[in-house]
């Protein structure tokens, strides 16, 4: 892991991933460091934030938001890093920012890509219960979901970035909690920790029997971040006006094309007759007008124990890969965030 | 068709139909007319409606908000009606009514299920251009699809009762409309007489092709009413940010389980990388909220001819059954209604 301070490292795509990528399809490289232009910043990066978004941007077709990372070309992420050189009046060195170095130690930045994160006690929490995903939780289940006191919300991913949040958003405002995670533990951690009413293992083979016992009321607000089989279980339990944010579906990010049978016409026979409302959203869309009401009510939830964030942090760059490829799999507990270099 | 004054005929299920309903499935039978109690009226059907939705009601699941009819009863439907007798203070004899006799020559019914229709100068209407089928195309259109001006609508079954109430309403509201049709007859009458900007036909095995080239700025607003190949074709098209009021999917009404492959990954990315808010409406739930403000509106379009409003005119209670399997096939041009009395 050692190398000299002229040089760099960061991690590129090698090759697009045919279905689940594999080590193969990344590469570690030493590059040298660069030299900020004037107007431009050097940043260090300290954490990298991995999320499911970033295997479909290894896709040739890339996605409406962002294009495909090229062959060679570095993994892009947001990321938290200090200010190493400045030569934009704006920073100074050792200022704490947030921006999109991407999978890298060090990277080039214009000034109004960043934004200052002052004096942020933990700051990786700016990736976290601060950051995008959190951000994902409260505009999709707030603005999209809307649900009223003594509903039922679902979401899957329950100990996840996104899931953990909606969650316990959902609690803040009266809903009954059900969650979907993997395994035991985490189903464990979302009920004691987290204050979620139930949470069914998404492996067990009943789970469709399991999400009907535990939502006697039917369900309200599905919170969509995963598809395949969580979703079949809970078509059925959509009451007549459900709402359906969706903000992923990691379960056909890998085979975006499967075999049937088709499930579009009894999806959209109970979108119909259950007036569903249905609605992606991306939430790159909503900084500009709610991101400071989710800061402020997220501050204070966080700050009086109301809502907990949990990170799952993997130290050094080079493990980013192998990170990223169990987070697909539901292997972390909580947000994945990679420490490159210390605060 | 002659038969004595003491009894009538009705048509009711004799079957449940495996995929496309046949003649078999109806069965014509001639019971005694009722006499009607205290409160109640005896009612003479001029005209019946006949509707999509009637095909789920054959199943014995029936639907979120009609249950299914059971085998030997009558089928259901709108009806506007003459009132035979009246044991209720609020009708007279020979008033004329919109209720739900279903598809009988006589019904009983009570006071608070008809609507008096004063003397509508053409009955028909209350099934038609002021009936259910364009109080759907008003609702779905303007409270889930919103059309801005200058933007594309697309609408299938564009000559249907309610496909030409959307294309024209959109029309009025100033955005471009495509339509989609089953036959050069009725694409050319969309064109010509209902003033879409284009309608292609559905049979076309270049539909993707032409209606991307119809499309030019892509899709805002597709009004869902038949699913299948016409929303295989409209999905790559709409843009971000697109609304899909969903009234059906007449497609899929004969054989909702079917083989793959599975559409629905593919529907589900499109609709949270564009954003799309896609939901389902009953039409039944907006009579109390938005019914008076659509007479108002479409009384005066169709009095100023901004609005036409075609109808098929079918006479004869024994054809509904041969006309109604024709409609699910697209064989009616306008909005199908059987003539069963004289005015």
């Amino acid at each position: 892991m050692s190398h000299d301070h002229s040089t760099y490292r960061r991690i590129v795509l090698a090759n697009r991933p045919h279905g689940e990528p594999t080590l193969q399809d990344f590469r570690l490289e030493a590059v040298p460091v660069p030299v900020p232009a004037d107007g431009q910043l050097l940043l260090r990066t300290l954490y990298l934030s991995l999320d499911p978004y970033m295997r479909n941007l290894m896709d040739e077709a890339g996605t409406s938001y962002a294009s495909a990372v090229p062959v060679g070309a570095p993994m892009v992420g947001g990321t938290v890093s200090r200010v190493e050189v400045s030569k934009h009046p704006d920073f100074r060195a050792g200022d704490l920012v947030l921006g999109s170095s991407g999978w890298q130690e060090y990277a080039l930045a214009d000034a109004q890509e960043l934004t200052p994160l002052g004096d942020l006690a933990q700051p990786s929490l700016a990736l976290s219960g601060l950051g995008m995903p959190a951000f994902t939780a409260y505009v999709g289940l707030l603005d999209i979901g809307a649900p009223k006191p003594g509903e039922t919300v679902v979401v899957a991913a329950a100990t996840g970035a996104v899931g953990a949040t909606v969650g316990q958003i959902a609690k803040l405002k009266g809903a009954r909690v059900v969650g979907i995670a993997g395994g035991a533990d985490k189903c464990a951690y979302a009920v004691s920790e987290l204050g979620f009413d139930a949470c069914l293992d998404r492996r067990d083979p009943r789970l469709a029997e399991q999400l009907a016992a535990a939502c006697p009321d039917g369900i309200d607000v599905y919170f969509e971040n995963v598809g395949g089989a969580v979703f079949d279980a809970v078509l059925p339990l959509l009451n007549i006006g459900a709402r359906v944010p969706v903000c992923g579906f990691i379960a056909h990010y890998n085979d975006k094309a499967s075999a049937g049978p088709d499930r579009l016409p009894a999806a959209t026979a109970a979108i119909l007759q259950k007036r569903i409302r249905m609605q992606g959203f991306i939430i790159l869309d909503h900084y500009a007008t709610r991101f400071d009401a989710f800061r402020r009510d997220m501050g204070a939830w966080i700050a009086d124990g109301s809502v907990k964030v949990r990170e799952d942090v993997v130290t050094g760059l080079e493990h980013a890969p192998e990170a990223f490829i169990g987070l697909l799999q539901g292997r972390n507990f909580g947000k994945l965030v990679i420490r490159i270099a210390h605060d």
